[in-house]
């Protein structure tokens, strides 16, 4: 399984790092080793059919801003001149125009090459044309780390629940927002909590894609159509973000036994990120850096679940599970021409 | 796909009834009939290799008490003379010596069959045995319902999570105990919180399987089989029920803003079941009947899930679940000796 990494950021390399650690397992588990051939940055590439060290690649990364030692103009001629089996487009995203990401995924799904990404405009924006265009070559392409991180959602919905009519997801998919209202239910003033996120490294410097409500958005339409089959982009969804919430209003919520919580919620219908009032107590009222989410399902009843939002390692577990459902997938196929009975 | 039910009792026949709903979508699926052709409770069977109406089978239940109009003496007769694809194992469980449920799990896997069971008894007490004549036999044997219920956490272990090093899960398994520490909270006194159990149909008359953490002490067992690779049984557990838990401490627990709950925990080396003070906020905090279990990861984190630990519907969302697995390998099998690309 030869893998090609497009964007060699946090979670990138994390990523490295993790396939480094998980090697034998994967080698013990498909009988095949899973090997990056291929490392690009938004300046530099490596390519190695015969395979890269990982961890040579993080280090030349740490030292020299680069992963690579040669240049680039267009990242799609890099990727259609290298061969590999798995893209894993880990590149900045872009919730605008879908950007350079939405570049690579085309290019490696045009030329059959499945795909994994944490990268959410691409998906956000453009996710119908991307899976149809999946299906038309025989692709697979997943995509757990783009919603709620270490979260399992989006396979959970599609896979261990697809027998389930679901009917609403709704839930916390930005732990910055939640670390903020978090610290104002102890009575932080808004400003003072979002200092505070940006100084421990929650929040960037220009918060306003975390808590205008702009990152939920991207998740919950991501969910949208990839758990309720439905075909919206990110500028669908009705959107209030946390900046406007008052430190009166979350002490009046607290004197009803309730808090103030950034939801997002999608349904057949219905596609908004808004604060929320929710009684102390309910699994959607947790509190600091997580997230959850609450799947209603006509059988199972309400499934919820949660888990880091975010992190090096955290979303590049999330690639790691990705990237062994392909895995078991492809080898299984190659396998099952062979014998009659059941791998693993 | 050819399934034979024993036990025909609330999960049996929710089972039916949901196999009755989702026909038409396993059928869009997987290009294959899911039908029951047998059905088996304590005193008759009934079986028919075209197919049986699992409404009738559910209507004859409730009106005669009987699935069935043939009587047997011995359950592996009937089920060794029968032509089926996979076993429903649902009957009463017995957690002293695995009861008609073990001989029904062994005679199905010893005949090839694929086996899906909520039986905690046999995976309580023989898990190893069981596995290993699966494996003997080409067999797959799934159990996802057996720990709780419509709570996915078997599967979510040894399949989203496989790429994880899960060091320890700790839950609450028991709803009815939950139930009760949860009006105890509220400053109600054991005994009136259980007999309030026993109304609303939450405890059994004889509520011993509960309240002294035997029921949660098997699930704690299969978990360490199932995810900890352990060769365990209900035996090997360390059982502390909730029947020595006092109003006092209770309330001790509230003032020091903790809560105490029936805490199952599962490691490498430990195997536990016994009231724990948790803080309140905390995710195994949480209240009413719910299940729920923290799955502590090296990679992703915590990673925490919850749902309803019991109830028909619910029980037999986990069992379709597991038949759908079952489904998409066997199918898939069989397809992907005649084409090359991924079905689904």
């Amino acid at each position: 399984m030869k893998i090609f990494v497009c964007g060699f950021g946090t979670v990138g390399q994390g990523f490295a790092e993790v396939l480094h650690d998980r090697g034998a397992m994967l080698r013990d588990m498909f009988e095949e080793e899973a090997a990056i051939v291929g490392a690009m940055d938004s300046r530099s590439y490596a390519y190695d059919p015969s395979g890269l060290d990982p961890m040579a690649l993080v280090s030349r990364k740490k030292e020299s801003g680069k992963v690579g030692g040669s240049g680039y103009s267009d990242s799609a001629e890099v990727l259609s001149s290298c061969d590999y089996d798995v893209l894993v487009e880990v590149s900045p995203t872009d919730v605008k125009t879908g950007g350079v990401g939405l570049k690579n995924i085309r290019c490696a799904l045009g030329y059959g090459k499945d795909v994994i990404t944490v990268n959410k405009g691409p998906l956000a924006l453009r996710y119908r044309e991307l899976v149809d265009l999946a299906d038309e070559k025989g692709c697979i392409m997943r995509f757990e780390g783009s919603v709620g991180g270490a979260m399992p959602i989006i396979n959970l919905c599609t896979e261990d629940l697809v027998g389930e009519r679901i009917t609403s997801i709704r839930g916390i998919f930005n732990g910055t927002c939640n670390y903020i209202l978090s610290k104002m239910d102890k009575g932080q003033p808004f400003d003072q909590a979002l200092k505070e996120a940006q100084q421990l490294g929650y929040a960037e410097t220009d918060p306003t894609n975390d808590i205008e409500g702009y990152d939920s958005a991207c998740k919950v339409a991501i969910l949208a159509n990839a758990v309720f089959g439905r075909d919206v982009t990110f500028n669908d969804v009705k959107i209030t973000g946390i900046t406007s919430i008052t430190d009166e209003a979350v002490a009046m919520a607290s004197s009803r036994n309730m808090v103030i919580r950034l939801i997002g919620e999608v349904t057949d219908t219905k596609l908004e990120v808004g604060p929320r009032l929710i009684p102390k107590g309910h699994p959607l009222s947790i509190s600091g850096t997580l997230n959850t989410a609450q799947i209603l399902t006509d059988l199972a009843g309400p499934v919820t679940v949660s888990g880091r939002g975010a992190g090096r390692t955290e979303t590049a577990s999330a690639i790691l599970s990705d990237l062994m459902a392909i895995m078991d997938k492809r080898c299984r196929s190659r396998w099952a021409g062979s014998s009659s009975t059941i791998p693993r």
